[in-house]
């Protein structure tokens, strides 16, 4: 193999080992610190793009009561926000916003902090104005600076088993449930010039989905894509909008979840670590002082998010989301052949009723 | 500059340009061949892939009276399909309806195909469960064998101009009108055991978005959830699911949307070579013959498709994809910089009513 052999010479050449490679192991030094500050928030700050300051700012939170919307209350509410949580259960709404308190409670601030509970159906357009209307009231008629908006619910079971009444109810919830209040508080931040933020929360079944979630993904991807048009869209307007793509959460919602999800999407999903809502909260918060569009908080779902980044979002740290993506074009083939394989597998497992 | 003599010095060397130039060449010629070949529909006849033979077949098609749906309408039975076209208005289905015979007249089975027209609102439940429910009793009960969803429409406009009741009428047609006939049709095919075909109509706007089409691209991003999802869940029943990104089609569709889109929409749009419903219909017949599951038929769609295939979509053809997705990672980058800087520059264009 004289053409192997020629590689070899080469590789072994003192002019190779003696100044190509220390070259190549600095030149690697330098591309790994750069891409590590890159995606520090420090490097973030030395740009000037730390925005995200909640301290005296109003937060609006639809799905505040419970799971990832309470620990985002409770998260801005100890950095110094003011705080107005929304949900439809009134016991659950004044139970979190005792918590909410209790996470501001030692600051000097407290006593200028402003906590409000609303009870509000999101998934009713009317409810969800009267809502924000309500919240900016409060305020002096002044609309809040960041929505968040994490009302959400997952019915998972398989795709002709499940009632039309299901997926018609999904998407009211998880999407119409977010448009109503993104609509109408986007609107009124606009035309009082606030440049605040709108966090839409997808989840990883937002970026892939597999058997299952029929019921679930396809609200999540619409999420995904409005949240896609309006990061360029509201531009106009100084909004910033983030995207996050929630993975498994411990959450109540994940135990109603679980009550219908078929066994062999659990078997897929395999035993995910899943976040405390706080756990989630926090990172949601440290990629918002980043400035991130595209927001995800485990490793599976940011190479989820960089496989399916698409061509107008951003990436959150080039030099990273590059190798990542590499990693994940070619890294991702065992997975899709591992769930296709699962179902074909199981044919026997899900019997046809005719 | 030591170190760029000695690459120099390396490229000139005897050995590599008599041994290493001929065998790269000849290994890249070796790559576009095989590359080649493995998105072109021989390889995929070698491998037995060429699965949509829609001779004899009964075809479904919603929206089949106008645009793509009447084009792949019009195709399939110049194959020797049966086919049912879904519409609301009945002349327009009866003018249809002499074009897709038309289109059949020289076949020498023409007498023995069964062509139909059913008036029905596909954005009603109990209305697209009717309307196949009389398709298959014109097939003495039988199921179709391939679905086709084209019914949908675009109304684009800035988002906090757009009355709330557009996004729900555009998620009902685009979402739930597709989903109630896959719904009610996956459940008979899988019943009957028929090993079909669904193909969804997204669009390319269901892999990226910006600015004016926040009614319509959730919609689109919607569907790429679902079929995501029924691509892995429905190998469960051996059917395919297809997921077709539309490109700008020469339909009464895009005359409609244009009367509403924002100018800043269109000038980044720009002079987008418009394809007639008839050639897309022939694009997406190739493709479905090569068996993708992501079709597109313009190069900027298929730099989208790649961009944002995600971790569980399977290329087209693995060395292209790769190739071209390497290219969309940098080469989009410019794409986002041009329409983001048109946003932020027209802002003046677009004043806010208080």
């Amino acid at each position: 193999m004289p053409f192997i052999d020629d590689i070899f010479q080469l590789a072994s050449d003192s002019v190779l080992s003696e100044k190509l490679i220390p070259f190549t192991s600095l030149f690697v030094i330098f591309l790994l610190t750069i891409s590590y500050l890159m995606g520090n928030s420090l490097w973030h700050k030395i740009l000037g793009r730390d925005k995200f300051l909640p301290q005296g700012k109003h937060v609006y939170v639809t799905g505040g009561s419970k799971g990832l919307g309470k620990g985002i209350a409770k998260l801005l509410a100890s950095k110094g926000a003011h705080v107005t949580i929304i949900a439809r259960d009134k016991d659950h709404l004044q139970i979190a916003l005792e918590e909410i308190k209790d996470a501001a409670k030692d600051r000097e601030d407290y006593k200028h902090l402003i906590f409000t509970a609303i009870s509000a159906d999101v998934t009713n357009y009317e409810d969800s104005v009267r809502a924000l209307n309500e919240a900016c009231e409060i305020h002096n008629g002044r609309a809040p600076d960041f929505i968040f908006c994490c009302a959400g619910a997952c019915k998972p079971g398989l795709f002709i088993e499940q009632d039309i009444s299901e997926f018609e109810s999904g998407m009211q919830l998880n999407y119409h449930g977010t448009l109503y209040t993104v609509h109408e508080g986007v609107k009124r931040m606009a035309r009082q010039r606030i440049k605040g933020k709108v966090v839409l929360v997808s989840s990883v079944l937002g970026v892939m989905s597999f058997i299952g979630f029929s019921q679930y993904a396809p609200t999540k991807y619409a999420l995904r894509g409005l949240a896609e048009t309006l990061r360029n869209e509201l531009l106009l307007y100084d909004i910033s909008v983030h995207c996050y793509f929630a993975g498994t959460l411990d959450s109540p919602g994940l135990q109603q979840e679980n009550k219908t999800k078929p066994k062999i999407t659990s078997e897929i999903e395999g035993d995910d670590a899943a976040l405390s809502p706080d756990q989630a909260a926090k990172a949601l918060y440290k990629s918002l002082c980043k400035g991130h569009f595209h927001i995800t908080s485990d490793l599976g779902g940011n190479i989820c998010r960089v496989a399916g980044k698409g061509a107008v979002s951003p990436t959150n740290n080039f030099v990273v989301d590059s190798l990542l993506s590499a990693f994940a074009w070619i890294g991702a083939i065992p997975f899709r052949y591992m769930i296709d394989k699962k179902v074909k597998d199981s044919k026997s497992e899900y019997p046809l009723r005719d």
